[in-house]
């Protein structure tokens, strides 16, 4: 008998030698515990704790190691970096070629876009380049007509027929195989950045399905952009190639660091902007954001521009950016409740407003392309057709002020219709379950605004020079009001809350580092009168609806409670769930663990000191026990979280030691403590839960949830919103 | 009696109403608490707690009064952007005159640089831009003849005497007026930021001697460049106008976010660059960087941008920006002894070097932009002298590879030269006390020897137009090597551990978006050398060897020890100095002052229990002791530091209440905490110390310094290089 229990000693040791398998894991929408898995990853990097003295061999084998473990990071920068680059790549050809495919086909290839078709045609000459032989509407296909009312009938109607049938392939691929590939991605990823665990989000199917279904969304003509998606793409690719190295797969702290990096890749590809795709991932995304993680997504940054270049190197669809969204109270009407048909109904009602109208017909990038042009000399588009001077013999690429001709005039009423409609029909998408991102539209809005004024600003110059404002600024004959800067500037403040890394991304989209003054101006002005209107941008308003716990870094908590007014148990609520270090047993602890939910319970020396020893975690707990169980221990065994259980004698139940599962560095405020001094503490490190105490007895307890509930109703918001923890 | 204990009494709670004067202030070369001076700011804010509902009115009252307090902040920006962006132009301005009075000077107008005085002549035309009447050279002035020997040996002479007056005059107003203006001043900056005092350092004095000196010592052609030295200008003006607004001049927190913006608005000025600035500011020396404070730099950096080109339109010395240095030990030479020969005796060397070759003659800023520059036809530059083939008749700004001239191998052997030179007086020209930075000498090795290996590989490529290497890369006729590039990549690699900001300072300057791959390769590569070499750039460096207590971000600690290894009292150790809540007499707290140094004590229940109640700054007790013992309090008075203090008989003495200045939430970990998170928190939260428990039982303290020299020593360096706490 003593021999059995010297043996089941024995078992112990070793057990606890080796942790518990799962032991550390995190359950489905929790929240991990930053500063555990930072210590977690110091025992994976296992760096001996040497007294004084390295031999120098060792240290070159020390600095070698280091090496090798510090390579791994950027091997997983350099594959995501390849693979969204890649995947990027990919969706621009194909929504190139389905974007046209709703009005046409080639007939020398059939996978050839309307732009490809033309360019490999030879006969073609600079001025019809977009009207080849090869390429064919379908209404010339089919009836052979090109011409008519009867052909634009036609065309019209396939062209409703084609986007109905891409939106609805969309919507029925994300409902029946991944969920989770709608929207736009972002406030998800900001809150699983911020430490929250959503399983499948970044997974296999995720990814699939998201670069399928945003091809056929962008493709059907809805008012959305492809920018947010890409980023959720490239993500998912990070959370793929975590899981080759055990370093980043089994830390959560540390897979993080690479979806920060990843996401910058993602803006990277989408916009074709490095730099931009770092600060937006640092301004924007991110939630701990070391240095090194600053560097390591440049490199994926740069890699992935690089790959998409070489996969797609006459991309012109570059010029679009993100999209960041006002969120719209759509959401309650009777149609939200079955997206199939809501889809399919708006997909219908863009393509049936959008095909009349040039400026909504071509894609969003394409118009925002448009609208930044100059009108220099080759320009045949309708906004450039102004009366030119006879007198004037100028060279034709520097045009100066000119009167504007019927063309002019005739679109900006199409311009103002297109404004018009972008801003409704955008509303209406944007949260529609579909893969969506909302940068474009937003940037095409201000845009079309931008160029709208800068078209007025002109003409008005043009007919006052007299005027005491003009006066000054325009010199006869030189070209004082450029529309296309206004243009550029105008979608620069569409796009709110973005400043720096907007600046950044606008500079390497248009190279134009001469218009630094009036960019930044637009990207300050346009985010004060968003700053106005409400503080909280759409991501986050978005994270607020899903009631994710998420800790804004730039909310400011100015108010004056303690942390007494926040922790639980409150006044009259039964008293805090304990458990002692060695007087509880298995039971106590089974029915402790039925008859709560609390994720993990404060360990005491005893009821009456209050003295607080440690932290267990509910999920440990219950994986120890279950395991334990096999090797004998029964319902009537103690519970020891010391450091030596005491010898007992053989007859005894042989006892449970749990000292490895107990965190002996919980972490403990004072009652007296500010909730600003709590919220600033869980914020920068990322804590789950704190122990409150007074003159050393523990008191309460405070959670993540406490904690933004207690923020929502200070900011008289429904705390209930808060769902997770 | 009764009346006068009374009266006593009351005296004290009014007394407890307004804090001490000076409570809550540090002093000199100490570490401010984060922690502390957050909740104080929030005290300020007074932001009423109200219950559930807000009324319309008082929420636009409230919405009104927030604006205000948030508009302060961008007034100061602005001013702040103001004052620097005229101050560098005024800088600049005066460093091209006195630079070139070094060689001669200008008839029509003496305070004209040598450019100016040709610009403004009318005769000149392009070719003879540099040669015109006016502008004379000494020997010619003063002897009437331009050319021969004589004359060249009387302009060397000239330019060493003036060389060494501004030198001389510089050192002598720093030694005399601010001691603190010398050097580059970003270690001490970096200090600051992370939260330590340095009286004056960012005062008046120094503001205006470093401006004064700083233009000295660059016109005296010493190898330093004038960037580090403008952040320290801005943030010296960033500290001035923070004393205009009590909500700035009164917090160390809230002060430093300013001046994290003041040198953004630095480094803007530097290099013309406001979003490289912005984020220099960011990766290089802020510590706390909210996001808040990002939109704020990015105003005062454009401000200070846009002043600073309406006073210096024409300034092309914008295209030299830091210094990223390495620190040599020269400053254990004899001659360190004596700044001011020192200062002489270099300034010497570098005058008689560098007069006799043209690329080191001129100043550092021209050429750098030299070398970037790539041969046009119209570039009469001695690294242009290309020999032109006869046969060809294409358009001279495209030109081909061509064999070199002997022009250019002229060239090359000075550029060698001046390489070697550059180096080696670069290292002993910084670290003397003036004024100087590094970024400039850093870029202009970096870019000659780039230059120098691009005409190296331009020249293989011509003479071996079919080695694999080069055939698929040049066709033939066309430019496959430009050797300004070479210089530029060669610039941005001389730079190294700044690799975002510096690639987008790049950016700025150059305009060169296309080399976007070969820059941010080499700012890689250059970074990933270095740190083989060590991890710790020259700012670092220089902040150990001063032995300022600066934690850095970057610094990843990940040893194994825990909080009960650096925590003081060690096993040998007096117990640690306590004070007890309601049995220490005012003696008592005097003895304890006067035999220990420890910037703090806790507070305890009693020592029995040694329940930790709080923590009370030595300072503030001092000035509350000193304070009190003018109102009755005696020695045998008791100090509490309890709610209420027992009601006792008038007989005797009157206790003294200090609850006041009880930190009731002083920071708390367990001493099983592993340092690891210690480091973690004390680096995120901005502690000053951290008070160590275990089961609620006070066992130590662990202060900042213990901390920075426990990482010392874990990385076998001298802890006691530490000096500051």
């Amino acid at each position: 008998n003593v021999n059995k229990a010297m043996n089941g000693a024995g078992n112990l040791m070793d057990f606890l030698d080796e942790p518990f398998p799962d032991v550390g894991t995190y359950e489905d929408f929790h929240t991990i515990d930053w500063l555990r898995e930072k210590s977690r990853d110091t025992d994976h990097v296992k760096i001996r704790n040497k007294p004084t003295c390295y031999h120098s061999k060792e240290s070159i084998w020390e600095l070698i190691k280091s090496l090798l473990d510090a390579w791994s990071g950027w091997v997983v920068m350099l594959l995501i970096g390849l693979l969204s680059g890649t995947l990027a790549g990919v969706i621009d050809l194909a929504v190139d070629w389905m974007t046209d495919l709703k009005e046409g086909v080639c007939l020398s290839a059939f996978w050839y876009s309307h732009e490809q078709c033309c360019w490999t045609s030879n006969e073609t000459t600079f001025d019809d380049r977009d009207k080849c032989p090869q390429w064919q509407k379908w209404a010339e296909l089919m009836t052979g007509h090109a011409e008519g009312a009867g052909a634009y009938v036609l065309n019209y109607f396939l062209y409703i027929l084609w986007a109905l049938l891409f939106s609805f392939l969309a919507v029925s691929l994300v409902r029946v195989f991944a969920p989770y590939a709608c929207g736009s991605g972002i406030p998800e990823i900001k809150t699983i950045l911020s430490g929250f665990i959503i399983r499948g989000y970044l997974g296999k199917w995720t990814l699939l399905i998201k670069t399928v279904t945003l091809v056929l969304a962008v493709s059907s003509g809805l008012s959305l952009g492809k920018e947010g998606p890409l980023v959720h793409v490239a993500c998912c690719c990070g959370n793929l190639f975590c899981s080759l190295f055990s370093k980043y797969s089994k830390n959560e702290g540390k897979r993080r660091e690479v979806l920060s990096a990843a996401a910058a890749a993602g803006v990277s590809v989408a916009f074709g902007a490095p730099i931009g795709g770092v600060l937006f991932s640092l301004e924007e995304v991110s939630y701990y954001f070391p240095l090194k993680t600053l560097w390591r997504s440049f490199f994926a940054a740069l890699v992935a521009a690089f790959t998409l270049r070489s996969i797609n190197p006459f991309g012109n669809s570059r010029l679009v950016l993100f999209y960041v969204e006002y969120h719209t109270p759509w959401k309650t009407t009777q149609l939200g409740k079955y997206p199939v048909l809501e889809v399919i109904a708006i997909t219908g009602i863009t393509a049936v407003l959008a095909y009349p109208n040039p400026y909504t017909r071509r894609s969003t990038s394409e118009l925002i392309s448009e609208l930044f042009n100059d009108c220099g000399a080759l320009e045949s588009s309708q906004l450039c057709d102004y009366i030119n001077n006879p007198n004037m013999s100028r060279p034709v690429d520097d045009i100066p002020d000119r009167p504007a001709g019927p063309g002019v005039y005739n679109a900006l009423w199409q311009l103002a219709l297109a404004l018009v409609f972008k801003i409704v029909i955008t509303i209406f998408t944007f949260g529609m379950k579909i893969p969506s991102g909302l940068f474009i539209p937003s940037m095409a809005v201000g845009a079309i605004a931008g160029r709208i004024v800068g078209i007025a600003v002109e003409q008005m110059a043009y007919h006052h020079h007299d005027w005491i404002i003009f006066k000054n600024w325009c010199r006869p004959g030189a070209d004082c009001v450029t529309p296309g800067l206004y243009a550029m500037v105008g979608a620069a403040a569409g796009v709110t809350r973005m400043t720096v890394s907007l600046v950044v991304i606008m500079f390497e989209l248009t190279g134009g580092l001469e218009y630094i003054v009036p960019l930044m101006a637009a990207a300050v002005t346009s985010k004060w009168v968003a700053d106005a209107f409400g503080k909280e941008g759409i991501y986050e308003s978005h994270i607020q609806l899903n009631g994710y716990p998420y800790l804004d870094v730039r909310d400011e908590f100015t108010h004056r409670t303690l942390a007494t007014d926040v922790m639980r148990p409150r006044r009259n609520d039964p008293p805090l769930a304990v458990l002692t270090q060695d007087t509880t047993t298995v039971e106590d602890v089974e029915t402790l663990i039925k008859d709560t939910d609390y994720n993990g319970f404060p360990v005491v020396v005893s009821r009456e000191s209050e003295r607080l020893i440690g932290f267990v975690q509910r999920r440990d707990l219950t994986l120890a026990i279950s395991k334990m169980k096999q090797d004998g221990v029964v319902s009537s065994s103690v519970v020891y979280f010391t450091e030596d259980a005491p010898q007992l004698p053989a007859s005894n139940p042989q006892p449970l030691k749990l000292r490895r599962i107990l965190n002996l560095s919980p972490f403990t405020v004072t009652d007296h403590t500010p909730m600003e001094t709590v919220v600033d503490i869980f914020r920068k490190l990322g804590l789950r839960q704190c122990l409150v105490t007074r003159s050393g007895r523990l008191l309460g307890i405070i959670t993540k949830k406490d904690v933004l509930r207690h923020m929502a109703q200070m900011m008289n918001q429904d705390p209930e919103s808060i769902m997770f923890n």
